[in-house]
């Protein structure tokens, strides 16, 4: 690719993912209304494309957003649970020692490319991981909202979070996120250590193009050598523990009852989930 | 206990706590007038509170708070000094490799409950000890105050200190803390890592209550698997570490001059202890 | 020396340190005209200060300023690049494992004393790596700046950097700092954890003066023994992966380019110097 087409602007879109190439980075807008629920199929575009990418010397930088400015990605599709094959698929193509969802964690912690969360609104459970999984995360004041509401459906976080979370800040700030379960803003957030920084919501868009067409201006090797030279921790060992953790809850009915209960009460639509917290607060265990 | 108990709060006293118990959670008001001194006697009644409260399966957060608005926990007992055997009880219960200071800290470290730090005065030396020892810690705004002075002393932290700060902040912080021996305000412990949040003193309490009743109201295990996915650091060998320094300079003359010039000079006084640092800098060594 | 002489202040000067010695503080002030370019010659006094002042058991606290209000240090002199043998000297005093520029490093961070950084002005690439070496940093709101800008002149940072930043803040911090290659000033590298404190540019004499000396007052023995118990981290493994990275680069022709056109542009001089990012930037590959 010479230098007058990487100025051009190039489009192309999945079911749920809408990517656009330009300068050397590659935004992708992650759009499965109604609320960014992340389902076997878009598991399966974002994995994809992940893979896929990594063929492209050319792109060096990714920038995760969404086409809903409310929520990123709402949590891990809570239907699941009626449909235990659904990740059949993914677990042949688990490596030996994750579950598939950390396994989804991993692969974007592995993408070659410097990866970048545009966060303008709600990620919650699984959705959280992979904003923990990218490299970078820039978050909206205002609006951007974490969350590992997990405890609220009886379980503890088995996509990553318990060790992400770890590498990031204190073990009481973990132990505050995962078991006060409460929906954290992009100040606190940042103050945490959850993510890089907390940006005003009309700064942000700004802030995060002219960061990544930086970066992947840079010559090349560099993204490279520093990934090398500031190594990713490695998490094996946490990762096993949390599965552990967390298939020991998911088996119990509590889960399953809380599951179930949250769907019927409102989990999955716009309504229930901008205060899925208090949805879930409210069912009897 | 069914539901109606889990209701009811339930009182108790010894002759330094008094303890409440009511959904779930355990409030333990430390009174140890005039200022809290961390002394023999409270130390048993603490050890012994937590040892037989792992018995009670339906108490599943703890919740600690002083009596004595200004003070959490003075410091330990300065007058030790003319009683070498105080300790043996608590020598012949101390795990190998640990000193009884760091014993008492990892007992609080291990509690099978969530363990939460409400602080809203000042805590030095073992009694900052012990708020870090804890799971979270929340500290009133303009009120709460930490500080590892033990430096003023002639010594250095020997209650675990040195490691659960290294847990929790870069070490420039930590040696800031430990050899700068200035009180810290809850922002500045906020900013720090010290602390999870620093709340502002009039909304302290109902933060605290809603959290610990949140957490308390989990599923049964949630907590449990948590802890286990979020492992505490293993910090036996920087304890050996801690303990050689500690034990080196307690050996020293300048030591035993500055706890014994402190105690003629106000210290455990509610007027001296009000400005520590500043009552032990005027000592001459 | 006794206490009249502690009570005295010694001055000394090298070419380019002013060294002024009182209550046991030694007080460092860099000057190496125009903006303290980390130079062959500079490097070499700060080594032969350093090793010299290891054998002065009345000096317990090192503060390093400088004697310009705008720089602390540029970065390392850049001209190297035509005088390979410039390091010649260095390479042999250099221990096994290391490269020079992370020997260097290494030397400030294993001195006996207390080191303390007071930063009132920008310190880049080299100079940011001395500040993160140091044991303390306090930094002046709105004049002092760091940066690791050396992805502009196509390399990674080779002296230190990834594994002091690694020791002190987030993966993705570490990460925009090095790839996002901008200046950070005092307020965000406080948040980040890169330094102690950001501190109004008006108090940040005082409290530098007054923390050094508090802590030149404490009991001999207690800042061995503290820094002793809070142990550095071993960083060795990392400073290969480093330097392995950081030397594939510096072979390659971007790095060359950009390293004799930013000199070209102006690097090295005051007005270059202000916005050395913006200059690095504006050159083509």
């Amino acid at each position: 690719m010479n230098t007058d087409e990487k100025a051009d602007t190039l489009k192309q879109a999945t079911s749920r993912l809408q990517i656009e190439r330009a300068n050397g980075v590659a935004t992708i807008a992650i759009s499965n209304p109604p609320v960014n629920v992340l389902d076997v199929p878009l598991m399966k575009e974002l994995r994809q494309f992940l893979l896929s990418v990594r063929e492209e010397p050319d792109i060096r930088v990714l920038v995760f957003e969404s086409a809903d400015p409310e929520f990123f990605i709402a949590h891990v599709d809570m239907t699941l649970i009626d449909d235990p094959h659904a990740f059949d698929d993914f677990v042949l193509e688990t490596p030996e020692g994750l579950n598939p969802f950390q396994a989804f964690g991993e692969l974007l912690r592995e993408q070659p490319q410097l990866t970048i969360i545009k966060l303008a609104g709600i990620a919650r459970g699984g959705g959280a991981e992979f904003v923990s999984a990218a490299d970078m995360v820039f978050a909206a004041v205002g609006s951007a909202g974490l969350a590992q509401c997990e405890s609220l459906m009886g379980i503890t976080p088995g996509g990553g979070a318990t060790q992400y979370l770890s590498d990031r800040m204190t073990r009481g700030r973990v132990l505050e996120v995962i078991l006060g379960a409460d929906l954290i803003d992009a100040a606190t957030a940042e103050r945490y250590g959850w993510i890089n920084r907390a940006i005003p919501a009309t700064e942000l868009d700004d802030f995060v193009d002219r960061l990544a067409r930086n970066i992947a201006a840079l010559p090349e090797g560099v993204i490279a050598a520093a990934k090398k030279a500031v190594r990713a921790a490695d998490l094996r060992e946490g990762f096993r523990r949390e599965n552990e953790a967390w298939a020991g809850l998911f088996a119990q009915p509590a889960a399953e009852r809380l599951i179930r209960g949250g769907l019927q009460a409102g989990a999955q639509t716009r309504a229930g989930e901008l205060n899925l917290e208090g949805l879930l607060r409210s069912l009897k265990v």
